[in-house]
């Protein structure tokens, strides 16, 4: 019953498979191989326009590029408080973009609340130059918490970037469990919603190392081929990664993996709504539930065999705990069971 | 007749199988995998020591975060002027230190020349806070050119450095073809040579993905966690490199590919010999023949299907070019087949 | 009546003839100078204790160089959320530092709570790579709002430093205010309660840019000297930095203007207390006073020929604005006059 | 007899008036005072056009900004091997680009030769991500052994960054003895020649702490503004720059004090042509001597009062030195005299 991350699963079938098809022969190394090519056509596809599509290695890697090309002499990007960028990068953001600042905002639930980003942006004013300069603004889809923008959350978000002359990120680390959960297409969740650029995450979902960070105005992305490989993060033999990518995203496996990941965690927060022995914190939108338990009910369940992270409360928790109560993290992933789910005794 | 360079070859079948075969399950993530631990302990083998091990993605990141955790302010590193690190790329490692520097040193057949290294070394004295201050020297093994510097040679440009205090990192893109060229073992060809840190290269020899940043002393890798994880070189399902380097360090087959390809390589140099359309610009070490070709016979293997570079002539070649000339490159191996070497027609 | 900064005063008379006297005449350059010499003892004898002492030419690059003196990769500094390294230097202490985050700590009256800085540095446990690792603690003394620490709250937090193992930095803009406001020496308000690292500023109190970056043991300033001639911070004519702190550092003066400038922010809270068109938002304890005043009443006082800024509320504020009213700040100097403070119309 | 640089001279009288004349008084800080303005309008008449223009604390700064206003990911600076950036700013133009680097390039008398400019940006095709991209042109006027390139000379190699589309940047840290030298105005050895971005030093000649980093098109000096502040550099009473450029700028001091420095430099290279203790290394052009002479007399000069430094040999040099020889460099400045000069027992 792992129920840790979805970064403790393996790589699907399918995509372990047709990694071992292309192992033999050569290919054009550095991104100029057909499949490269082949891969980013595919990209054009989901996301009903050219994109500009680049391939690294982790997800940090992607959201730190994206910001390392909108960056700005003190820069200061804006994300929810909890961001994966904040609190989980070991300040890779501000290491790739030479010192340019991630600001945090709150909002409930894991989503930045575009008022109090409007008042953030405030202290700003253009020309201040002590404060330094707005540089993008990064939202996380799905949230850190589970939960999910619909389209006109996300869009609200952009045209505060509008007026600010400023871009908006999607770290898309679980872009397919947002995806499904919205049900909408790639291209309404992005750019028809005034998202500029993408971390289109494959790992979590299936992929042992597939991320790639997409630029839905391919203009904006002249400088990037000398920003990836600056960064380390071009691979010699980049077709694996192609390669990863090639079955994903065919015949919506993508979305397969996902609705079943996200499936699993409703199906595991319906147990926790009959359950007297937890609750849930807030309702999950995609694959990953946030979930209060008392210490001696979380330890039990772990001598039972349950995997799970306590969590730290998000600053501006809907929530309250008790003495002898924790926050724990549940989530499920592409490879999660119905029989583990309903072997959690809970 | 694929002879542009090792990183167009594929991945080994039993490397390919052995990621497919680890592709079920879940596994702690970040490194802490049973399989981690187990290549991890592996490497001590290997270099019969306790060493410091971290999995990256690419060379360059391996070069890169290896200057990076000796960096110093000011800091300069001393390099052949054809360095991979200087050469190719991209300014890396300048950018993951905040600006150190690459000095290039000369050297015949792509060695650093000890006696120049002094001398370069004697241009910034101790205090002389103007020029900065030297903090490593990095060499690389096989060199650029195809050559191999000798365990004397190592052994003569750590004594330089531990003249002045700073370490040597041995960029070993090609560390196992270096190694069953000079028929020694990692142990000597490294810190028993006075080597302190080794970028590990297996990529190149058959895997597709899989470099490692080795520290001789691990007391010297403290901060390597994070300055891998800053640099967002920390992949969460890192078993899948562990998973390549398994059957890659079992079994010696590691030393098997790299042998393979040498061979293959001292073949097509005999073929070389005897022909009149192509001579050697120096004897080849290692898995890289440097040979001066008129242009129209290289036009006329590359209608015949051959594949492979010019190159850029060293700023200390040992050869001239005529007029009509250039020099290229040809690059065999693990892949390459005696058949491919001997349909060359040269 | 300019109450705008104490930045727009000017030179203190002494400090200007000290300039003119010194211009003849040559000195060895980049601090080599006998008057270099004898400023850097001087600073021992006013911190009682062997110091290392780094003229710098702005207070921003004083902090910055400070954090760049102890940075570690992924590093994390905590000060306060109004702290001018966060909101007043565009991203320096993180340019600089190649991108070690500022980790803002709230805290009453512009001082770093304790029990809340615990509670942040507890969000980083030793090894969790993904969150970074402290690196050093910063408070302002005096703090952004006008008041100071005690001798007792410097030392409470520099113990939370030592359990954490982290240096106590303390940005002293305005060092020379505090001291006198706290009636203590410079050791006891710096080393002797725990402080490591200390801006000294002198170019608000009287010089025009003569800042000194002091470090209270010398052996953690080893690598300083590149790191400020790297940050373009060491002056060819640095004996004219000298020139300024020469006759500042000498019979007191630097106390004495300080003094003065407090004496005169007391003279003006005097006034404020029985005025009915404004009010003190809290005490002041050196030279800055934060007050809370109708916007027609500001507007009536500025139209008068006085200067002064409106202020962004601090994040916990110990007042509330009503919808009329603005928080202002009135900032003395030395060269503010009785005649000036008495002249404001309220 | 300090012959040792330019920079061990004082303030000149005029210079150091004014900076007293200034010091009474309020002003607004950051450059926003009446002085700032008007001698920033004062460069737009030097440079007969509106330019923008950026004063900070050192020669080190203005360099290093220059290039990080032109920064591009993988970027690479061209300079003479000798160069100021390359051999004494202690990596600060690295540092402050993030790692963007500094590429050698040769030429006779301290001139970058265009023709291996050229060869050496032939190893930048475009989209050749390895090897990272071109960015800049530095030259420095006067150079750094004492030449001066002529106004043809400048504008050959802007047409070289023109057909690269790289801007070309002037250090200007002698830019009045080159000014002289040319017998030209600012404008023609700038703009008209296809320059873009000039470091303008005055500390060197006369001044104590005065450069401004000059834009030729203020257009692209749009971030400027937030790349100084960041860096440290925007001083708060900057009027106390402006005070010194005042006199400086005005009826042609700043001509008159290069033009002596240059002609104290031609009388002690007159007395070296006809000693037979030491000899030209090649003529001077503007304020500074190569010479060579015999250890023995080196000695016996400094033991009769006179200072001045050994030089390292260029790379590429147009002398030899003897055994028992060293190349030493001797400095004139607005403050040598002519009776220094003839007191050389030479």
């Amino acid at each position: 019953m792992i129920f840790a991350s979805d970064n403790w699963a393996g790589v699907h079938p399918a995509i372990a498979e047709n990694l071992a098809r292309h192992s033999a022969g050569f290919a054009r190394p550095y991104g100029a191989s057909d499949l490269d090519k082949k891969i980013e056509a595919k990209f054009n596809e989901i996301f009903e326009r050219e994109v500009a599509v680049f391939f690294v290695g982790t997800g940090t890697a992607a959201n730190a590029l994206a910001l390392a090309a909108v960056n700005r002499p003190g820069g200061v990007s804006f994300c929810h408080r909890e961001a994966h960028a904040i609190e989980d990068e070991c300040g890779a953001p501000e290491y790739f973009t030479g010192g340019a600042r991630l600001h945090p905002v709150d909002g409930a639930l894991g989503r930045i609340d575009p008022e109090l980003l409007e008042k953030e942006l405030a202290r700003f004013p253009p020309d201040f130059v002590h404060a330094g300069q707005p540089m993008a603004v990064s939202i996380t889809q799905a949230t850190e918490v589970g939960t999910v923008y619909s389209r006109q959350q996300v869009r609200t978000i952009s045209e505060v970037c509008k007026l600010h002359g400023i871009p908006l990120h999607m770290d898309g680390a679980r872009f397919a469990n947002a995806l499904v959960s919205l049900d909408c297409t790639a291209a309404e969740m992005t750019w028809k919603s005034g998202v500029d650029v993408v971390s289109f995450g494959a790992t979590k979902n299936g992929c042992w190392c597939a991320e790639a960070l997409v630029f839905l105005n391919p203009s904006q992305a002249r400088d990037l081929p000398f920003i990836r490989k600056r960064a380390a993060q071009l691979f010699s033999k980049t077709r694996f990664i192609a390669a990863q990518f090639e079955p994903y995203l065919e015949n919506g496996l993508w979305l397969d993996l996902a609705r079943h990941a996200n499936e699993m965690t409703q199906r595991l927060a319906g147990r926790i709504r009959t359950s007297s022995a937890i609750r849930l914190a807030h309702e999950p939108q995609a694959n990953e539930i946030f979930a209060i338990i008392s210490k001696s009910e979380a330890e039990r369940l772990r001598a039972g065999g349950a995997v799970f992270y306590d969590w730290n409360s998000p600053h501006s928790a809907s929530f309250e705990l008790k003495a002898d109560e924790v926050l724990v993290r549940l989530v499920t992933s592409y490879a999660t069971t119905s029989a583990e789910v309903d072997a959690l005794p809970i």
